[in-house]
């Protein structure tokens, strides 16, 4: 099968590699599409969880096309059948280190990632462990190529909780914000507002749902803060959540957090970068900052937001490329300002 | 003003009483309208908190008309300006005793509630403190009558919390399990059901937004039990509420309740009343069982639902009454089959 | 290497079977001693999860003996160096259920138990997955060999989740009653009362540190309830644990638990046990019932709290039985009043 | 009466003023005793909530001695007979402002403080509302005097809610420290470290129960920040508290917290320290940061944890000092290295 081969960092290529055979327990998947994201860009560069040779894409949506020993006769395992449309989660934990021992899954040590350790769906095929291999039949495949970051999506608001009747700010209208926004939209928050630098992906935030939106102006952040907490009503938002990846940004998470309030640092920021936090302000406030970090069983969850029309999509996915283009999605998704999902059909 | 007053167990005339003055820190309502429920069919027997004499109607909506002393001058606090549309809190604790010490307010051994220990809404005018108004501006009155409903179940939502993704099932399709599905249906449950036995109440809840309902049939609760069972794709909803108040329905909750998921009781039984619970089920698949009384401090996030439009009201008032028909309301709350909400104008 | 082997219900021998060898990824454990607790008693009637040929015993504690291929290796994994102290942690989850892949493990559709769906620790020998294997050195072996009841405890307690300040009560002082006792001492419960009908396990509880105690009546619980009741000031405790078993005490958790508080089904009831709940006073007080079982997840916590003297075990174990005299030792249990905790050496 | 009185900032004299009385609802207390914290040290610079003329202290303890109208007929609230011995709740929120109708009565716009914005506990008498006296009829005045920062300790378990069986790492032995690691000790820590850098403080916390201690070097606090990391097994603390109030330590809890775990802000700095995140780090391994501000109804808690001896103080006060030597009582807690809780006695 071809598929994208990364050698060392910056250096890939399409190229021929054998068809995987799934192993007992496996999955094998036909992919039909693979989302792209700034994920894919860290690994570019090398960072992340990057191991050679590496075939990145951990977006998957596919169709299952063979079943390894022991697969078939699970039982009330949904999204086994040879034929059926799939998504697949990429992660995965060891089982045996102290975290995966506390219950703790995510937090696992040596977490296995489909697209980053193991071999991923930018590719003609893909394999992974039956449990990782989620039943999407019936979703558009506009919709189910989106059910990774919508899962990530549904793990911060399990992490968020936010309480009965908050108001919830999300900077950042990418894709990522888009969908964290309409989840939250769905669990509790009153009141999701979106702000981001360019109208029209604000435009599709209105148009999934979301109760407002805010362009802001990349070149006066403090004023956009301003704008901001009057738009509240002067004290803030209950949850506010960085979606750009920005340092500068999830600085100004903390002013903007109302009192007894959230502020998750939600985008990936750089390993270097630093922001300026105010103790004082975290005490005499009650103020929480909270990290989310990807997710690992929340695919059920985001499945079911996508069915239930909690979590929309149309529209978002704006660039299609071929395989042999790989290059050209990542050129896209790092600087087309026309581009919201970008996506890569094998 | 002329009122609604009880001088005993079912024994009431709507006669002229004096009109209150607001004295320091309260604020007078000239009433709307005010919504007749279950709990003014409890006190009209004599039950419940029930003080004699006794103006009932907890559920009003109404314009500010006059303030007492201290009230203007206090900053930040929505809904005193004479003129204003305001909805009022009819619950209020006490401050001192061991429930109220321990920050737990609505668990207070000495609730006030306006319309029952406190005088109450079917009347021309209302007092109440500051603190227990709100401004309701800008919402339809047959919305804002529907606030405090919907604040009972916005705190039935903070004691269920449901995990997101969770599937949710509502038995009963009165106004309250309308209410309550559609907050669910905001507050992470990824697919809500609404079930009652009469048609033209589900139909309301579909058109407010509910993702599936079931029409019970009264004289088959096994039946309808596993239809609901099969429905659920035979593992049973994470969560299970009787909106009901009827008995059999709340000992069906724990059998409907998925592996992990929570049944409540938020219908009002009879105290008399017994339900027969296996606790090797409720241990063996760790089940909670839960209730969810009334609210204290719900308001603020029950009035954002419904200016968000997480919660729709639409079609729920069918029957309107004047002061004098009081009993007439009554008497449609308790056996008109066509009847949904029913409010009651001076 | 000599086990016990039941082939059905109530029949078994203590005979010659082949010793296991750990396959990849296991860990073969000597058998120091094994705890024998109420399950082994039902597992002898050929329920719960009985799968015949079954060797019983989960309560076991042992010496590493050999490793399965690629254990070795396994960085940053206490307890896998052959000679070490270690307890086995019986319950696994299959990684694919619906339960399984939404992160609760717990759920699982399909546990396996080494003890009852696997050959257990009544034997000389036992093999486990390394991951389930966990490091007890330091700890003496009359403490270790309560390391499964002791993390069923914290399981309980993380269920349970007592709010800081609470009065606990647990009815049962067996081993389990007096090990969850402590740990909710020690994680919240302001006061733990601990209530039995058999004096010197009261004594026991009171060596171990629980604040308090009280001797019950077998012959008039109604009797032990007023005076529970007065014992708590007049309105309860904000948890009341059932760890007897016994249907009848399971009933009168509900009006034994203060207003907000938690009533939990600990105790293994008959699965044809029905209990009278009052759903008006669930709702109106606002309870929660809960059940908690077994666990997965807690030998860590189970293991430090062993450790730091947060749960003490001195004078638990009290009667001890060669493997040939399994019989003896299940009649002990079943009926010596003087019995608290029964182990097995083999 | 005689009462330290503060006219401005630093301008303070112990003088004469009329001995108050109770009013409705108010009950007078004697003052036996008042500890002295930092906070008394910001209110004598004129930060935080001083409001002229000031009589500060806020950790009262005395004897009621005259009761207002109302009071006495009060049922259920302990506390409120003449001559009974009384810790007293310096907080409480205005009931009417955004945040307390949402019953978060702790973020209050409008908080009140005795000792601060109202007359406090310098001085022979005292006066607060019934609701905010507690009896600790039974306990020593020096285990009774540190009520409230036993409160304020009790109100941050809540905050951090520990995971059942964390370790946890306290940075600051001052009363504060102490106690709060005591509480930490007995809702969930499995073990407990305490560390500064002054040795008889450290054995203090040893001889009241804390599991480990280490001593602080305040040259070198990144050694101090690597060895602590050595003792924690490498991963860190579940739970880190800063109870120093110096930003340099606010700034390393970050780096001491495991992954999934909780750094917080408990010490108060000044209100222009900023400290330096990694917003990738707190994504990365999901860390929260939280805030925990003094307390509004966690005496019942602390009450109970020092009547059960959840929480020990025996040793605590090192100095005690007359009203008239106010001056030198802040100057102890100042400068005195040989100071653990200091005392006022009027
Ligand atoms: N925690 C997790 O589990 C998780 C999961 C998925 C993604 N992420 C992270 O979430 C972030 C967003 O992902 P995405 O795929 O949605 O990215 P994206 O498509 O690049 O969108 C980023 C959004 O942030 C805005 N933005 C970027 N820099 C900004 C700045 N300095 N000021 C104001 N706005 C700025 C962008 O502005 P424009 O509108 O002008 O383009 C855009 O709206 C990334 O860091 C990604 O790595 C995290
Ligand atoms: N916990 C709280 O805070 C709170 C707050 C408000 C109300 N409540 C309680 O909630 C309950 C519902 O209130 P509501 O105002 O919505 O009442 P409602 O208008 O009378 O509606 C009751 C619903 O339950 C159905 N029902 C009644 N008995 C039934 C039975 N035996 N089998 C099947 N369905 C049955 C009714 O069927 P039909 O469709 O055929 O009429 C109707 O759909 C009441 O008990 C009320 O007191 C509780
Ligand atoms: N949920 C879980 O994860 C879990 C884990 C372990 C055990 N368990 C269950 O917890 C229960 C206790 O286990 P155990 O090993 O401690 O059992 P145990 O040694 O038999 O102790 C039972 C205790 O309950 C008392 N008791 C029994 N029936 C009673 C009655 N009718 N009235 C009053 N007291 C009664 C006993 O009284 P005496 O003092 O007179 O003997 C004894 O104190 C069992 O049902 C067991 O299966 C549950
Ligand atoms: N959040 C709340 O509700 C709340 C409640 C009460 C108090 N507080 C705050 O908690 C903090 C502690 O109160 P306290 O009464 O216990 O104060 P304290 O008696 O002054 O004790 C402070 C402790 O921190 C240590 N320390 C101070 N600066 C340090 C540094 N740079 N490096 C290392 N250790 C340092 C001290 O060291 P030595 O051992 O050498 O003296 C001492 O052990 C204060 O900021 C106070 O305002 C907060
Ligand atoms: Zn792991
Ligand atoms: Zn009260
Ligand atoms: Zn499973
Ligand atoms: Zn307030």
């Amino acid at each position: 099968m071809r598929a994208v081969v990364y050698d060392g960092p910056r250096s890939f290529a399409v190229r021929e590699v054998p068809t995987p055979e799934p192993t007992a327990g496996q999955v094998r998947v036909r992919v039909v599409q693979t989302g792209v994201c700034g994920t894919d860009l860290h690994l570019h560069e090398g960072r992340f969880m990057a191991a050679y040779p590496m075939v990145p894409g951990h977006e998957v949506v596919g169709v299952v096309d063979a079943l390894g020993d022991g697969v078939d006769g699970v039982e009330g395992v949904a999204g086994v059948a040879v034929g059926e449309l799939v998504a697949v989660n990429p992660n995965a934990a060891c089982g045996t280190c102290e975290y995966c021992r506390e219950g703790r899954a995510l937090l696992c040590d040596a977490l296995t990632g489909i697209g980053s350790n193991l071999p991923g769906g930018f590719a003609e095929h893909v394999v992974a462990p039956a449990a990782q291999v989620f039943s999407v039949e019936g979703l558009d495949v506009d919709t189910a190529v989106l059910t990774e970051p919508t899962s990530c999506a549904a793990h911060a608001v399990d992490v968020i909780a936010p309480r009965h009747g908050s108001t919830a700010l999300v900077i950042g209208a990418g894709p990522t914000g888009v969908l964290l926004a309409q989840l939250l939209r769905g669990s509790g928050a009153s009141k999701v507002t979106v702000a981001a630098p360019t109208a029209f992906k604000l435009e599709r935030a209105t148009a999934l749902g979301v109760d407002a939106t805010y362009l802001m102006d990349r070149g006066d952040l403090a004023g956009d803060v301003q704008a901001l907490l009057r738009r509240s009503g002067g004290s803030g938002y209950d949850v506010v959540v960085d979606a750009t990846g920005a340092a500068v940004v999830a600085e100004v998470l903390v002013p903007l957090t109302r009192s007894g309030g959230t502020a998750v640092f939600y985008g990936v920021t750089d390993e270097e970068d630093r922001v300026a936090v105010s103790p004082y302000d975290v005490f005499r406030r009650e103020l929480t900052i909270k990290g989310s970090f990807a997710e690992i069983s929340s695919f059920p969850a985001a499945i079911a937001a996508m069915r239930s029309g909690r979590v929309r999509t149309d529209g978002l996915v704006t660039h299609r490329f071929g395989l042999d283009d790989y290059g050209l999605a990542l050129e896209a998704l790092r600087s087309d300002r026309t581009a919201h999902k970008v996506v890569v059909v094998p």
